[in-house]
């Protein structure tokens, strides 16, 4: 996965235009993704597809023409979404489209300006300290014109049409925890889950933040309308029954789940459980309006049940949205880390299930079925005897085997097992 | 207000008579009053109004005519409700008569037999040490015959006939905390509310305790009925939506609010927000069916959101129904404390509503209609638009703006602020 | 108490036999008993009755004819329901069939097989040790056939049909706290009831663990079915609404009470409130689904309000299944413990009642009906006053009388006495 991030590292991505193009390509090497192309202009939801954005040179010269900002050198130098200018200016008037960190001196910024035109390079406080007055050629060689936007998706089939969505954010230039740690383990993610064919069907989005979750949103209406209880009309129902937004995956901090809106939506308890009984450091935060995609997911007209995995959220770290963000700030470990724990809880989520006891009065007699040692009497017992137990006596249509596993105490999976042990024994069904 | 109590302070208040007529004469320089007078006799709920009560002089007077307990220097002195008494007799026998503080040597006592026929004198411990053996003269000049029961409203109108009650027991003789604070901080809040017009209408209620709270409920029975959920029939529902019992508003200790009998009525909830967010030492009690009139109005047949704002409650402090809560127990500056949180609970009260996101699909595009600052890529948030965010993402029909406050940490008057930009915007609807 | 015990004690009983029969004919001598013969082979629930199995001799004698082990000193020398034999072998042949307790060599422990044919014996670590090598005589003279399983009710006729169960199993073999002492209490609270009309009808049950519960519940549906909400068809509704299964009721330990699966059933409030209000050092646990017979009458199906009463809960003390247990285990006075609870109990659930206030709007006047002291105005409150309030504020259909005593914070029986004076007034009804 860190050679993947710095594969992709040095490519100026935005929310539109070659640099997701070029990402993408690298990504469906590893996995077959399917590409979607959204013209200029289209309509989504509450918002416009924007012109496409495309930068192929840019830089600031000094009167001797040595490049003082060179956009080669890195791609987080130009404001996003500049428009093309080529002009000689004084440092005075220059200083105006010039961002710098005054608090972190050697460290570059990241800003855009995606719905405001404007242009600007960014560039270190140290940088700009070092700027002799005088005249300076500015060149930002890009377009800004009607296109499209640009986002992939890959799909694990499962034994059900019902989706777990998968969505990570691809529209950050050179910045390695966010979000290219977030599209590499969602990446060895889905590798993983194909390897054995998962009870879900696994959805994973790779598109621009905001207007992509949005551009999807809009253009997959039936898979998420309906999703929320009461809505939507006769025979609807979204397919998307759980979601997980990847993203800042990969920095050294603990894991941090941000639940989804409802706050105990299934991949809510699913998420807090595995973390609970992993014994990982861990943090579980409640929603909150801002963030990733999962503003989108979780709007009220939504309301996915659609949470977010990090591990040091955005913000709280100094590094965040600068050019310290850089490929060594993430950890192979960290990143292998939150691929584990995505795995864990999908193996939870694909295996819970409410069944209903099927010989509800009373135990049925496990020993005459082999599933209970016929020997009495003893004073220890076996957490797998106890396991058919709990599953016995919860499975009356109210009660999930997440449920089972955390009134019992017992490990999912050995409740899980039970359940399958009496499920071949004719004693519940789904 | 203090000038107010001091004022009030001398007036023999009883629960009918012509010491809270004179009372009322007194506030209606302050606030134009609606006088109701109710005659004797009449069925108020499972309640009759009693005879009216007034009394003249009263005194016991020693062999030597010597006035040793004198109505003229306290209205404390009589028993209330007494009945006229002329008459010698030996200390022996007047002592049956005779109510004082073993505990509080110095103190007069406030006892009352309002519906037993009874007389006496309250006077401190010293007094009655100090009497010798003899013979004394009683005398009690009162008259307890058919009249009226006395109380009286002020309404300030609101942009909405939904109204908010505050009531406050005007029938306690000279005590200053208990209740002419009460009284005075019922006062100046009818002005300041009066100021600008608020959203629900503001119904003031000064009346007797306990028979003069039930005879306003008999006669405003459509004012207070329905508002139980489940409770009326087709077209019923109360006006009252909310109230706040005003009593003990002016001792120096920290503020106490006692919920409504619902515990978790909008009142309870604001007043709740309102002291936490404040800062102040304040304590929040669970409801008691004993104190004031949260007694009436929170019976189980009408179950008003109504609670009850005090300093120190009642029987909380050794001074409480006795001589000793005379005008020096409460200071100018816990009355202006009591007044400002009722005025900051009422602007949260008034502001709160639940609006409806018209653009619930995704979050819609504040930067076009100017609501958000279009420069992205920011690591630093704004409480404003924080507050946008959240209002849109909880304005569902089931969150309140309070709600909103709550669940964001924000300050509800920047919630409110939001909710009214996107309001102007047309993104929200009541 | 401990002479019932110490009386049953040497009675070799199992699910099945003489030994249950011999024990319900001296319960009988306390206790009118109505004793139930099923026979072999009925289906009951899921299971079939066993075949009946009785035992009149058993030994392990040594090539001199001495008895090395002997069923005569102890019932829990032989395996239950061991198959007949009568064979000789050398010792390590025999030890296939010996069961120790190697952490515990001074113990026999205690071992049964019901329902997979063995045989075999108990014996101390010790004995075995001793034992040198050689042929040994084996000999059980027991029997396994066709016959009946055994159990008995007894029956206090309160004022209504509705049941409280009180069940305890009587298929333990020589074993004091498990479950001699759970018999004893149970015999003494019938007879305790019975002094005055209770107003439940109290169902005790005296059955073998496991296959006697489940044959009682099959040969009862009409008491249980019906019992869970939603459950039952037109005029369903089961006889029994609350239970308790007494084991583990004698030994030194503080008390458990171990909750219904609902976890909110009424016997779990009342058993909470009387343990916690009783200041006595206690436990309160949730349910699960394993110990006794609570594991029947909780299973989904049925979901009684049937809850559990142990000292130290099985398996949680070293004596538990081992010749330990013995009546030097149990107390005298714990058992007096364990009985003045459940009496405490069920003297609250008798009176516990929900009741409507026939006068909800407002207060109604007590003083007119003599309910209240008519000398207002004074400082101090009387629990029973409070009492009235406070039945008179929650009598809405919605609280039971544990509910206003839990809220209140008054003793129950203070609640309950002021409710019997509200309803002789006939200010409240059931």
């Amino acid at each position: 996965m860190h050679a993947l991030v710095e594969r992709l590292y040095p490519l100026c991505r935005s929310i539109t235009g070659d640099g997701v193009r070029a990402t993408l390509r690298i990504l469906d090497e590893y996995l077959p993704l399917r590409v979607h192309e959204v013209p200029t202009g289209t309509q989504v939801l509450d918002w416009t597809v924007p012109q496409e954005w495309n930068i192929r040179d840019a830089y600031i010269a000094d009167a001797a023409g040595n490049r003082v900002v060179d956009f080669a050198a890195s791609s987080l130098h130009v404001l996003g979404y500049s428009l093309p200018v080529s002009a000689t200016m004084p440092l005075a008037e220059l200083r105006k489209h010039l961002h710098t960190l005054p608090d972190h001196p050697a460290w570059v910024p990241y800003r855009t300006s995606y719905y405001k035109p404007d242009w600007g390079f960014c560039l270190s406080q140290k940088t700009l300290d070092a700027l002799p007055d005088g005249m300076y050629e500015v060149c930002i060689d890009s377009t800004l014109a009607d296109g499209h936007l640009t986002y992939a998706e890959h799909v694990v089939p499962g034994q059900v049409p019902d989706e777990v969505l998968v969505s990570c954010h691809v529209c950050h230039p050179s910045l390695a925890n966010d979000n290219l740690a977030g599209i590499a383990v969602a990446t060895f993610l889905a590798r993983a889950l194909a390897e054995q064919t998962p009870y879900y069907t696994y959805r994973f989005l790779f598109a621009p933040g905001t207007i992509g979750a949005i551009t999807w949103l809009a253009r997959n209406a039936e898979r998420v309308t309906g999703a929320l209880p009461g809505r939507g009309g006769p025979g609807a129902g979204g397919s998307v029954q759980h979601g997980l937004v990847l993203a800042c995956a990969g920095d050294r901090g603990r894991l941090t789940y941000k639940c989804s809106r409802r706050g105990d939506a299934e991949i809510d308890r699913v998420m807090r459980h595995v973390l609970g009984a992993s014994g990982r450091p861990h943090r579980v935060t409640e929603f909150t309006p801002y963030g990733y995609d999962e503003r989108q997911f979780c709007s009220p007209g939504f309301d996915l049940g659609v949470g977010s995995l990090s591990r040091t959220p955005y913000a709280e770290y100094p590094e965040y949205h600068t050019s310290a963000d850089n490929p060594d700030f993430v950890s192979p470990e960290a990143m292998a880390d939150t691929l584990a724990v995505c795995r864990e809880a999908f193996a939870v989520l694909d295996r819970n299930r409410r069944y209903l006891n099927l010989s509800p009065y009373g135990e049925p007699q496990l020993g005459r079925r082999g599933l209970y040692d016929a020997l009495g009497g003893r004073s220890d017992t076996k957490q797998a005897q106890m396991a058919m137990l709990w599953v016995l006596n919860l499975s009356d249509g109210g009660h999930s085997l997440l449920d089972v596993a955390e009134r019992s105490g017992l490990p999912f999976g050995t409740v899980a097992d039970a359940a399958d042990a009496l499920h071949d024994a004719g004693l519940i069904k789904v």
